[in-house]
């Protein structure tokens, strides 16, 4: 109860709400940790944050400065990857408050020797903690301060020397020190970070017409998506297809014999979450999948779906992983009226928890242990929030470079829960934010708040659930706009392909859904189509990859434009700053005049810069805040200007290189 | 570790920062409890906050309801004053998702019966947690959903009765709640709420010529202060008064044989903290005073400083709670340069912290024991946090009615960090806060932030060591415009008197104080001077004593006005709306239009709305978010409207009544 602590830390950051969840970051890069930290009286304190891995026990100690308004802040760089842990601790410097204090006496020329001899008994203390010429400079120094045969201003002088404080601080006993409480982080991998995802649907993938695609088959689509500079691929679920109540093409209640249904209905005769629809190939061709990826600097994401068709091992084996109905049929998933038969969702109430959240972490087991280590997965948000606690959180331990998307389309407080119980990424609302105002406030929510904190978001124009009636123009200006915004408002982004570069906007009516939805039936896509975006998307992902700016999301700002129809935005890393210009009018040119913020662009308002625009082309010479620009959408939607003072003098960098 | 509980709570409100510290309110008024609250998939949630005084057993449960984004909030009244805590607990309802999907199915008709076979499973176990007559109708419900030979559209129509959800959710058993972290809050009472202080001097309260004012004397001056509207009578400390090192007049080094010293240089041989200063009275006068306050409607406050002359007892009974230096003598406080001899700080620090702690608290005791309950803290923030926390936690437990006020002039988080600790109120930085922006930021991050739920400004426009140099002017337009600010900024503020009504303002050459301190000698006030602002202090506090809206900060929201010399704000509580629109020019006259936020006021934007000025006088009739103002100053500074609308029919108040 009864303390001598002094000193008080609040507000620990990062800390995700009440401390119960771990923080997001990348390993090995610099991580910000920031507390209030104040002491009683005018005494000086000092403050270091203590970091760890998690299950071991040396702590590394990291000094904190003083930023203002009581505001304390450390860089800190967590390696390896995996979970780690973090408090901050602070206690009051008496001997730096001391030295403040004699230097202030001796500016107002009123040292005594008393005041000396306070200084004296101080570094005699310190001394004992000290070994070596640390302790022998700190008993020197005290003698020379209470040796009256000195004159008083040379005295003053060895006590206000600059040192003197640093020495001591070396080893100050930290006597009351007050520990903030502890909070986690989770060190990912850069991946997690910075990442450009690309889906297709296996079964499409063979270059001969009505023939089911396999795994081979994409292995000689790899040059292709690579070149276009992804480096995520990934693939709907690859698991057996349930045959009970298959839909059919366009989501028909009834399948044609030959209709290959959806690989979301997952399970049948052939197996369940743990085996390879036998027309796609087998675990060898996954395995040379992998590799092939690999080998294109690409990694392969599969699809985790947690749910089943009625023909799927687990009916049969585990009924009371599903709800069973009083007239002893199975609940299929509804949502009233809507009815979908062909999937059972699985009970999360069930009497049998233990064993299937066993079974289901065994799914990841399985195909980890094939090699695969990033998994979207399927609508999370209709599944326990402690069961994803428990299995990522075991996972990301086990294996701490996986990446796990979530694929949930919903509520925003909801897709920041499952972000909080493990998720590394989520799937987000960009594709419905197209004003000025929404995308502005929806970024500044998820960059500027504490959701920085946990929330990654990645951001798809399109997916095979979702058309929206902006791409169901057909556009290619819009799909322009889209793409440079997915690209350069957050790190992570991806899209479906190959119906998004070749602008397949064919939809059903009244729906922002595709019509003849590759999730029902087998495409063949010619992909040299000259109209492709193939180029563009390379450009984009050229910028991307050359540009830190715009590998990380914290340093996102909007800038005033007077257009509603434009919208300018920076991200910025050290020297790499990035200004980007989008016409959110897919039809009209829109000009404007700026009003940048000069201090984030870390642009001098009495000098001139320069802007190259790396994705039109051009260099402008700037000055200020004010700048007119302008852009037909027809010719580019978007400016992504590289932005240069004079005083900078790193490489430059040229992506049409 | 593996759970069944599917909601997830977060962000429950009022909880401070990390939740250690208890968030305030006021014992018997509404106090609104909210959290973010989701669950995995479609189903309907249910949740309520369970409340209780701290230290016993039964909750008391409040159903929450949903606000949209997820937001569920309730009102609670906390009951008897002291330390409550609360918890939210949410659970899945399965009777009300039934209800809701038998609606939907009905609507497509497309009701099974194994959809109402589901729900009499569901109205069974309800009735098992009922009994009576609700026990009856779940199972009579039940017989009939699942009786073939009655039609099923009529079965559907008990389904979805209207009551049925009521009832059945009066027995959720709520299986697999999820419970969150707990919240403390303290519930005060409402003089900690809204307060209006008035400090004099008691050794300057006689009547006569050259005489050493008396406790009795104070009772004499009471009509007068209670006619200004004042109910808490704060005195500063009454204690005897060190001799050793006494400071003269002006805080002169030296004193004067007759000078009678500053009464925060605590101690003497006639005794320290628990003891009257002999020329003021006895403890019988004391009582005497505080029996008087009480039949003014008043309170007396006493000043607790926790700091010692040099004569102290405390210095030689217990030495080791002071700083000892190595010559062996007693450090006295100090801001280098500047020394003050007359002053020994105690030592947090000290070994023999345990008896420390023990005879600091005992001084509240002492004082809390003749009937005191209203204290003023000198200085707090240069004592230690976990001191406070501790002594101001148990006092608070002991005598739940008691106010402690920081004087703390010092930076933001210090401040925070106190009232975190335990003090209801603070002296704030209202007095340096004069320009429309600074007023707009401070108190907006007082009422709208996270610190709206512990931290209570007290707003002073003067303190015996504080006289700014806009009351340096003696300007009387400028008095009544920063009284007007602290009585309808905040609902705690208070005065130096009768400095303030007297507008002395004789400062010391180039500082913000009075010169001829009143901390330093004895003064005669002639309060019936002509140009006393007695009657303006009477009004306002008599607008405030008939306006709930001015008795709470939370609702404080500023408006915009095209000149920032005039600041225009509104503070509302139900059909109580008021709006302040003050000149903050003191010479000249301002004018403007305002941009009224009409939601904010509860007016219709297409009907007139009428303000009466209850402080300048007049009624207006205005419409719409723009009206035409204009104040000079040498008339009024400020109009303090009461903003009615036609559809309002409570009576109007009359402050001139």
């Amino acid at each position: 109860m009864v303390t001598r602590a002094r000193a008080s830390i609040q507000r620990v950051r990062p800390t995700v709400l009440d401390g119960r969840y771990p923080a997001r970051t990348i390993a090995g890069q610099p991580t910000r940790i920031s507390a209030d930290i104040v002491g009683d009286s005018h005494d000086l304190l000092a403050a270091v944050v203590r970091t760890r891995r998690q299950g071991t026990r040396a702590w590394t100690d990291t000094p904190m400065a003083e930023e203002g308004n009581d505001h304390w802040a450390a860089e800190v760089v967590l390696d390896p990857m995996g979970p780690h842990e973090f408090e901050v601790v602070a206690w009051i410097d008496h001997v730096a408050t001391w030295c403040r204090d004699v230097a202030k006496k001796a500016a107002a020329d009123t040292v005594e020797e008393v005041d000396l001899a306070v200084g004296a008994a101080l570094l005699r203390a310190r001394a004992v903690q000290a070994s070596g010429p640390d302790a022998e400079r700190l008993r020197r120094d005290a003698e020379v301060l209470t040796d009256r045969r000195q004159p008083i201003d040379g005295r003053v002088g060895t006590a206000t020397a600059d040192d003197l404080v640093v020495i001591a601080a070396r080893h100050d006993p930290r006597d009351h020190a007050t520990t903030s409480t502890r909070s986690r982080i989770q060190a990912e991998r850069e991946r997690a970070g910075f990442s450009t995802w690309y889906e297709l649907f296996p079964r499409s993938a063979s270059s001969e017409p009505d023939t089911h695609g396999t795994l081979r088959d994409v292995i000689d689509r790899l040059d292709q998506v690579a070149s276009m500079g992804f480096d995520v691929l990934y693939l709907p679920p690859i698991h057996p297809i349930g045959v009970a109540h298959r839909k059919g093409r366009n989501n028909r209640v009834t399948a044609e014999p030959d209709d290959p249904g959806s690989p979301w209905a997952i399970g049948n005769a052939d197996g369940g979450h743990l085996d390879i629809h036998p027309q796609l190939g087998t675990l060898e061709d996954l395995q040379a999948l992998i590799a092939a990826c690999a080998s294109h600097g690409m990694e392969l994401a599969l699809d985790i779906a947690f749910q089943c068709s009625p023909d799927h091992p687990w009916v049969t084996e585990h009924p009371d992983w599903f709800k069973q109905r009083p007239d002893g049929s199975i609940q299929y998933a509804e949502n009233p009226p809507k009815k979908y038969q062909d999937i059972y969702p699985i009970d999360f109430e069930s009497d049998d928890a233990d064993a299937l959240w066993t079974a289901l972490k065994g799914v990841f087991d399985h195909w980890i242990a094939q090699g695969v280590r990033i998994f979207r997965v399927d609508n999370p948000h209709t599944k326990s929030f402690a069961f994803w606690e428990w299995c990522l959180g075991e996972l990301s331990r086990e294996h701490p470079d996986c990446i796990f998307l979530a694929e949930a389309f919903t509520r925003p407080k909801v897709m920041y829960e499952l972000a909080m119980r493990g998720f590394n990424h989520s799937y987000t609302y960009f594709t419905w934010r197209r004003h000025k105002w929404e995308i502005e406030a929806y970024y500044t929510e998820l960059f500027q708040t504490e959701v920085a904190d946990f929330f990654r978001p990645n951001s798809w124009p399109n997916t095979p659930d979702i058309l929206t009636d902006q791409l169901q123009t057909g556009q290619r200006s819009m799909y322009v706009q889209r793409l440079v915004l997915a690209a350069t408002l957050t790190a992570n982004y991806g899209m479906y392909g190959p119906a998004f570069e070749l602008m397949w906007s064919d939809a059903r009516p009244g729906a922002e859904e595709y019509l003849d939805n590759e999730k029902y039936e087998i495409k063949r896509w010619d992909v040299d189509q000259p109209h492709s975006l193939r180029e563009v998307i390379a450009l984009i992902n050229r910028i991307r990859h050359q540009h830190p700016a715009l590998q990380q999301d914290r340093t996102l700002r909007f800038h005033h434009i007077d257009n509603d129809q434009l919208t300018v935005y920076s991200k910025r890393v050290g020297d790499d700053v990035l200004l980007m210009v989008v016409n959110l009018d897919a039809w009209q040119t829109q000009a404007g005049t700026t009003w940048l913020d000069l201090d984030e662009l870390g642009v001098d308002p009495h000098e001139p810069f320069e802007v190259t625009d790396l994705f039109g082309g051009g260099t402008f010479t700037w000055q200020g805040a004010a700048n007119y620009v302008e852009l037909n959408p027809h010719v580019t939607p978007a400016h992504v200007f590289h932005v240069r003072t004079h005083r900078r003098t790193e490489a430059d960098f040229d992506p049409h290189a």
